[in-house]
C-alpha cells in the first residue's frame, strides 16, 4: 500500500507563546514499513498573513497531495480530517449534514466542499485515487505533520539568516534537531511507534533551541538565530 | 492482591489493513509488583470465521478468567468492560438501564447478563471473589491484552509453519519480539510503567517484520513467514 | 516569562489502591525553558481527614500560589482549573454559568469563588500579576503535580521513620527515585518534552519500591519502610 497524505503546520509564536500564523504544509509520500516518507514536497505559508479558521489549511492540503499523486501514484490519498474516512468526493450537502460532527465543522465542510468535492470526483475518474477524510487514525496523515514541522524548521533557518531569529511552535509532540547539512525530526510518542523524518537544509552558522512550550502541553519550541 | 483478568486481541488483517476476526483470547494472573503476569492461559479463535460485535470477546473472557480463578484463587477478577467497576453478579436489566453507557452498549449487555450474571452470582456464592467490570482502569486488563497479542503472534506463528505467511495486528500500542524459542512482549506507552509479558514457544525457521498499521496510528502489524 | 504555578496530589493509599485522602500542595517558579522549576515550597495536608471534593485542593494552590508569587514576582499565574485561561479575578457568578463545564463544576465554583475572586482581584490590583484558570495546557501546571509527587514521597518518608511504612499513589504517569540525599521525579510522558523536578532530602536508612497502581492505570504506587 502506498499513501500519499498531506498536513499543515508548524507556527511563528507570539511573545505569550501563541500562534500568530502556520508555516508549512508538507504531502508525503508512504510506503511500508510506513515509518517515515520516501519522498515529500513543500509550500510554505505567509505566516504573519494566516487565516487560522482551518479553511486555508484544508485547500492548500488537498492541492499539494494530488499534485504529490500525479507524480508517484499512490493507491490511496489520506486528508487531515476526522470524518470517519468518507471519500471526499462523495461529501455532497446532504452527506455532510448527517456526519457527526459540530455544526461548525458542518458550516466549513458546506463551504470547502463546493471547491474540493468536483475536484477530488474528477481526480478519481482521471486515476481511480481516492481522497479519505481519515483524519488522525492515518500514520501517513502523522508523517505529514511530522514533515510539516520540519520543514517550518527550514522556513525558520532561512528567517533568522536575513532577520536574525525566530520562534515557531511544532506541531504536537514531536522534535527536531538541527544538524549542519539536515533537519531530522521524530514524533515523541513511542505508541506510534517511530515515526520520523528528514530532509537536507544547509544550517551552517544557526543556533538553536529546543524546549516545551508552557502554555500549550505536549508542544515544543523551537528558536533558531543567527550565530 | 492478587488480580486475575482476560481479555481478547490480536486480529488477523486483510490487505487493506483492516481486521477480519480475532485471535486470542488470554487470562492472566498479576500479582504484586503489577508489571507482568505470573501465570497466563489461552484459548484461540477462528479468526477467520469471527464475531467482531464484542459479544463472543466477553463471554470467552468471563470463561477464561473463571476457568483460571479455580485454579488460582485468586482476591478478584477484572474484566475489561468499563461498566465503572461494577460486580458482573449485580448487573440485572435494571442496573444495566442505569449505566452511563450508549444504547447499544446496554442492548449488547441485556443479552450478555442473560447467562453471566447467574454464571459470576454462582461463581461468587462459591468462592467469595467478585468480577469486576473495571476496563480500561485495570492495570491487569492490560496485561491480559498484551499477553492476547503474544499468544496471538504464537498464532501467527503456527498459522505461516502450516500456510507460509500470515500479516496481523497486535492490541494497541505494544510490540512484540520473536526470539529462538519464546516470545517477548511489551506496551509502547512508557506512562504504563513497564508493563510486559513473556511465553516460551518454538519460532525457528520463522521471518517477521514489525511496523505501524498505516490505517490505525499507535497499532502495530506483525508479519510472519516460514523461511 | 516566568510562570508561578501550584497543584496539590500524592495520595495515601488503601489496601484496596484507593486513595484516602491527599498529601501535598506544591508551587513552582518556572522559567525557560520550562522543564522544571527554579524555586518551589509546600503545604502538606492532613491525608487521614482530607475532602476529597476538590475544594480544599483548589484553595489551598491558590494562597500557596500567592504566597510564592508574592516573593518572586512571576508575570502570570497558572492554575490547575481547565476553564479556558479565563481570569480568575473576572469569575462571578454570570461568567461561572456561562462555563462550559458540568454542573456540578459550576456548583462548586460558585462556592469557591466568594473567596477567591475578591482575592484575585485585589492581588492583581496591588501587583498587576494575573491568575489564569488554564488547566491541563499549562506546563508549569504539570511540574507543579511533579512537585507535588516529590514532596509527597517526602512526606512519606518521614512518615515511614515514624511509623513504620506507608503506601502512597503518585499523580499520574510520573515516578519517582530516592537517593541518598534527595528525591528526583520525573514524568513518564514523554510527549511532555522531559519535565522533572528535584528536592533535598534525607533518606538514609529508608527502603522503597516503586509499581503500578493495580486499579489505577498509568499511575505509580511507592512503597516507603524504615529499613
Amino acid at each position: 500500500m502506498r499513501i500519499v497524505s498531506a498536513d499543515t503546520g508548524g507556527a511563528v509564536l507570539d511573545g505569550a507563546y501563541e500562534p500568530i500564523g502556520l508555516i508549512a504544509t508538507a504531502a508525503v509520500l508512504i510506503e511500508k514499513p510506513f515509518k517515515t516518507a520516501t519522498m515529500s514536497i513543500v509550500k510554505y505559508a505567509d505566516p504573519f498573513n494566516y487565516d487560522l479558521s482551518g479553511r486555508e489549511a484544508i485547500k492548500d492540503e488537498v492541492f499539494l497531495a494530488i499534485k504529490l499523486a500525479k507524480k508517484v501514484k499512490p493507491d490511496v490519498i489520506h486528508l487531515d480530517s476526522s470524518l470517519g474516512g468518507i471519500e471526499l468526493r462523495k461529501l455532497d450537502d446532504p452527506t455532510i449534514d448527517a456526519l457527526r460532527i459540530s455544526d461548525r465543522g458542518k458550516a466549513i465542510w458546506h463551504e470547502l466542499s463546493k471547491d474540493l468535492q468536483p475536484l477530488a470526483k474528477r481526480f478519481w475518474e482521471d486515476t481511480g485515487i481516492e481522497i479519505l477524510a481519515i483524519g488522525k487514525d492515518s500514520v501517513a496523515v502523522r508523517i505529514a505533520e511530522i514533515y510539516a514541522g520540519i520543514y517550518s524548521a527550514k522556513w525558520a533557518i532561512e528567517y533568522a539568516r536575513e532577520e536574525g531569529s525566530i520562534r515557531i511552535g511544532l506541531p504536537r509532540y514531536m522534535k527536531v534537531e538541527i544538524h549542519e547539512s539536515r533537519i531530522y525530526g521524530e514524533s515523541l510518542d513511542p505508541r506510534e511507534g517511530g515515526l520520523y523524518g528528514e530532509i537536507e537544509s544547509n544550517n551552517e552558522g544557526i543556533g538553536w533551541e529546543l524546549y516545551p512550550n508552557p502554555v500549550a502541553r505536549t508542544f515544543m519550541v523551537l528558536e533558531v538565530w543567527r550565530e
